[in-house]
């Protein structure tokens, strides 16, 4: 069995995959506006913006594995196209880079400034780092398990003012959640359109918006179109929970790490244990609840909070089907 | 009845416009900040969020109209205010600031990152003007009608990469829009949270995200929660359509010049005529569809693929009621 990563292992780690995030970001960012002049047909284009699609898709991936791969030969890797080889390859014990080189590839296309490269990092069977990179808004997330996450950025996003910096996250210390009523929930329509989800997923979304007695009425909701930037937004603060269904571990390893080390609590379908441990059997269960870090009262933890919530949000949501 | 304003005019009153808006936004941001900071019981917040909102509201209110009320001392004005007095000020030929100065005050309470100050500038009762600023991303979009329409950014949003600067909208040129089905379209749940229109957007959003038969699959939806940004995200080419429903002149008024003049169709309600003509019943109805600028076909130009997606629109989604 090797032995767990170091501290230190980690902080070189991190230095290493913030460079890799800001190179594959700036090819994302080339790649999304070539798509966008390319489906306008415009002059200097010499591809249709379906093959470039997918030629950026496979430069960003081969960018990332290439650089993993001869900067950590020895780590192992997991991505969509690990997966979609037909056979799973077992979680180890081994560092083992979690990948999603474009996540929000609608929004990339579209050029919705809501797309990311999101780089995790999973050891002894454990999300441990995390970095994801927005470059249409130059929005850098880092976590490292143990040393807090971080937003660097190069606007106000973050209460510094001026011109940005690096801010640890929450950006602001962490607020009392009474409870659903009073929560900014992300939900995404995702890409399973078959009726039944799409059926269950607006039945819940209605719960979860409409007044009492049918729903809970919610602050509001809000959808971006990124697994990873909505992990993110509620490690920051901005949002306060999100629901995620039909994810794979490479949407959500890199924001599992930023937003736990935020005082998020992660976890994953109705029936998981509600305790905020992050078991494979989470990482991999492909559905996901995550919700910031709360402020405790007298009568009741932090922690106790967060469970709460997420059993009523489990009550108040139906099941929905996943594809595959 | 008075001279129409010359474009000259617009001009001078564009650069107001634009200084008033950076005001506000920093005030704006200042007051988001101090609000999740109260929210938590911070030390040196010596009021509640609650007062806070209020506070900043009126604030940030107090500052567009006292600027406005010096610079323009004849110019009317049209916001939230002056329809909550209960009589509805009559739209005249006047030039008139149509204002609202938080759009998406749930995100400016959360600190999610799509609040903004919305200015709009109507003469002849026409929208003639819009400056509307995100100051949590440094986003400020401009129109003068005849103009165009302009994203100045410090972050790469936009395609000239590196530092940010001043572009064009759209920020890529128009690209076809085959139908629903292709289409990113922004949809919001909104304030009214009573059973029928709750129950009635859920059943409208799942059509347009489901599969056909029943729906017709939309690439995606997407809610950030501001009408105005929705119309300049729209502007730029991001999203391809906007559904925003019992929304006041006050939220879109800027935007539709921002999204007109970026080639976008702006039409009202199922009924109305959609001819693409914001009259006064159009500015006034509450209900708005707004679609990109399109690439036309030698069959069929780029106004009639407007036209022909706003009907196919309207015979997908439900009518919703309007609370009021």
């Amino acid at each position: 069995m090797p032995s767990p990563l170091k501290a230190t292992d980690l902080q070189d780690i991190l230095g290493f995959t913030i460079q890799l995030a800001r190179k594959a970001g700036a090819l994302m960012l080339e790649g999304s506006y070539a798509i966008q002049r390319a489906g306008a047909g415009s002059i200097g284009e010499k591809k249709n913006a379906v093959d470039l699609v997918t030629e950026y898709d496979i430069k960003v991936e081969e960018l990332v594995r290439s650089e993993i791969a001869r900067t950590y030969p020895h780590f192992q890797f997991i991505g969509e196209e690990s997966y979609s080889s037909g056979t799973r390859p077992p979680l180890t014990d081994m560092p083992t880079f979690c990948v999603d080189p474009i996540d929000g590839t609608t929004n990339f296309v579209h050029g919705f400034p809501y797309a990311c490269v999101s780089l995790g990092l999973i050891d002894q069977r454990v999300p441990v780092l995390g970095v994801i990179y927005n470059p249409f808004l130059e929005h850098l997330y880092t976590g490292v398990r143990g040393a807090g996450s971080f937003l660097h950025t190069r606007t106000p996003a973050a209460p510094n003012g001026q011109c940005g910096g690096t801010d640890r996250l929450p950006l602001a210390p962490a607020r009392p959640l009474p409870g659903l009523a009073s929560a900014l929930i992300a939900v995404e329509w995702g890409s399973d359109r078959a009726q039944e989800p799409i059926r269950c997923k607006a039945d819940s979304f209605a719960r979860l918006a409409g007044a009492p007695p049918r729903g809970v009425m919610a602050h509001s909701l809000r959808s971006v179109g990124s697994a990873a930037l909505n992990f993110a937004l509620v490690a920051q603060g901005a949002l306060d929970m999100y629901w995620c269904i039909g994810c794979w571990p490479w949407d959500v390893c890199a924001g599992i790490v930023i937003a736990q080390e935020a005082g998020a609590f992660v976890t994953g379908s109705k029936d998981a244990p509600h305790d905020g441990i992050v078991t494979e059997a989470v990482l991999t269960g492909r559905r996901y609840l995550v919700i910031r870090g709360v402020a405790g009262t007298p009568e009741e933890s932090s922690l106790d909070v967060q469970k709460r919530i997420a059993r009523d949000f489990y009550d108040t949501v139906e099941d929905i089907p996943l594809d595959e």
